[in-house]
């Protein structure tokens, strides 16, 4: 069976929100036997110019959609960013999840030729389908995903590798 | 043109060593810069039990010239894991890129449903190319990266996305 768009890209994509939620439920049982206010949490971010948690999960999930839409050529669902709990970044992963698993297979039957036009600041980015989604979403995706992993280590949570790899 | 597992994989993993290459060339210059001894960015990890610098790189440069290989049915090179410079570690990536620059794009034909054995500790993992690739493999190597370029940026190298992304 030859290689398909949705096959390189959903399920990955899917099972690596799932996991990130799974992460979320360490971090707050973290919170709760440590005694650590789970908002000190949401604050944490490795630089002070770079983004807290919240923001970390917010493009993750924005990664995730806006490719699965844009693959199949539909409009990005837009979701405001305004999660500030454990809970609230959880229900937006889930949500992400419920709307990528949405979009239909035979709907992304060859979107790897595609033109995909992204608007970031005041200018265009354009692409073909099969560089937008290996060259920019999913680098991009594990980007905010592994950094949001990396602020939660740093901040004491027992994690491992496993726990992002979902194995 | 259909997607191949050449093009979903390969450029975007030589595009990766290569933007990491650049980074490190940031973090020696802002060594220079800021009178900071190498070594101390080089001993940097986000956590006590997370891993410095150095093993990042290698893990990295592991993924890609693993993926590259075993897709291509090719033994895997062997690196000693003996880096402990911005140089040697740049030399590292240089190499990695070679090498999977170097695995003929045909011989990556049908890799998709190549049957792929890891051993892992005293485990086997078994998986479709595909699943390999795509749920192992990337995941993998952008977790690496991602930690690589998260040390420096907590480090204070001056860094921002557009230096992970390459655009």
């Amino acid at each position: 069976m030859p290689l398909s768009m949705y096959d390189a890209a959903f399920p990955p994509v899917i099972k690596m929100l799932e996991t990130l939620s799974a992460i979320l439920d360490k971090a707050a049982s973290h919170c709760e036997k440590r005694k650590i206010d789970p908002s000190v949490l949401i604050h944490y971010r490795l630089a002070p110019d770079m983004y807290a948690l919240p923001r970390q999960f917010q493009i993750v999930t924005d990664q995730a959609k806006g490719m699965a839409a844009r693959l199949a050529g539909m409009e990005v669902p837009s979701y405001p960013d305004t999660e500030r709990t454990f809970e609230e970044l959880k229900g937006r992963l889930a949500k992400t999840v419920d709307f990528v698993k949405s979009v239909p297979k035979t709907q992304i039957e060859g979107s790897e030729d595609r033109d995909i036009v992204l608007k970031i600041g005041g200018s265009e980015m354009k692409f073909k389908g099969r560089e937008y989604v290996f060259g920019f979403a999913l680098p991009n995706f594990y980007f905010h995903a592994t950094t949001a992993y990396d602020i939660l280590r740093h901040a004491g949570v027992e994690l491992g590798k496993r726990d992002f790899l979902g194995a």
